[in-house]
């Protein structure tokens, strides 16, 4: 977890969710104390749209036949705890999906040993802005809008999260996107190798594989809890911006 | 002009065109001995299509009813007198532009007010691999490859780029775009409140504003020189990267 403490020092530590307690260069904070940051400083997010087929289904669209990619800029990011700000007049739907952690730099990639370059699994909220996203070629105003990427709040080792991890998201404590990882239409490798072939990924840049069914509305004052099986949940709330 | 000095500082100067001296801090260095880098250190770069008519005519598609954006990510900036690597197997196109780099961190611009924000006029060229663009929703593999986005060499005050600038590249020097920012659909005070609508720009931020007509393709060896009228002429060769 990365986290500012009551100092205002930025420190990464480990969590341990049963005490509720950060431990950072011997000193233990407890959480309630801490502010949760994201939990790294991407110079980028690359995303996949349309991974898990029921998805793309609900959105009436086509399983593209290779990964279909899109961009986030830093200013998306947020953290856990966050308010996240709708658009104006928007319609805006939230996607809990599993995000990549990238830990060094890496250009082309082989699916075969991709792996090594990644730090761990967080949680990712990729907030869409539905009303601008249906009608522009490049989702820059769909998906690119500040704090349209909550992330967080720790980074998992691979080997902590099962083959068939549940991607899942609660608002206001009611169920609404459930789905296994082992539905990706294009596994955690096989989408590094692909992005690499194009674009260096840098340490500390995020990788968001795609959203399992289920996607809905947000409304101003919902509370969201997406989570990752074997990483944890990611909360953050919902404000619906004034015109400006 | 941003630099790294023959003692590997980066400073940014003054540059003195008819010297060919760049003075930085009490010194001045001639221009051959230090290594010219991009003009800012932009946390993202924001780009807009089709915005002049003549060129949206050219790639048969519509001018758009509001501004096309798309992204280029920091792994896409590139500085003047770099190799531009072109993906394998492409068809590469080069894409003159004005650049506006932001000076003031900006959110919910109004056009009026808009250039305050605004530090000054560099020369891009918007890189663009065809290939996958003419394939993909977002224009990822298109658009934002690694060295898809050389900016610079200096970067001019917006009273030195006359209202009429002409925009324009060469190839083995001949003349291949050329078109006057009076030609533009959206203005750079209207660009810059639809992105901050939306999205915050940050200081060193870029905003890219469209190609005029002539856009072509680039092979392996090609110089390409990009200017524009009141900032200066943008440099950089053309090396075909061998599939991974």
């Amino acid at each position: 977890m990365r986290f500012r403490t009551p100092a205002g020092a930025v420190r990464v530590g480990e969590y341990d969710p049963d005490a509720e307690v950060v431990a950072a260069a011997g000193r233990a904070f407890d959480r309630a104390s801490v502010d949760v940051l994201p939990p790294c400083d991407p110079s980028k997010v690359v995303c996949v749209g349309r991974n898990y087929a029921a998805h793309a289904d609900e959105r009436d669209a086509d399983v593209p036949d290779r990964p279909l990619l899109f961009l986030k800029p830093p200013t998306a990011v947020a953290g856990h705890g966050d308010a996240t700000p709708l658009p104006p007049n928007t319609r805006v739907e939230h996607e809990a999906e599993l995000a990549v952690v990238i830990g060094t730099q890496a250009r082309n990639l082989d699916a075969g040993a991709a792996m090594a370059a990644v730090e761990g699994y967080t949680v990712a909220n990729d907030v869409s802005n539905r009303t601008d996203q249906d009608r522009e070629q490049n989702w820059v105003r769909g998906k690119a809008f500040d704090g349209s990427c909550p992330l967080g709040p720790v980074v998992a080792t691979p080997d902590e999260v099962p083959d068939d991890a549940t991607v899942a998201l609660d608002v206001n404590g009611e169920r609404r996107q459930s789905g296994s990882i082992s539905q990706f239409v294009f596994d955690v490798p096989t989408l590094l190798a692909e992005i690499t072939a194009f674009v260096t990924l840098q340490p500390g840049d995020v990788v968001l594989t795609g959203t399992p069914p289920g996607v809905g509305e947000l409304t101003d004052g919902d509370r969201v809890a997406a989570s990752v099986e074997g990483v944890g949940t990611l909360e953050h709330t919902v404000v619906r911006e004034p015109p400006a």
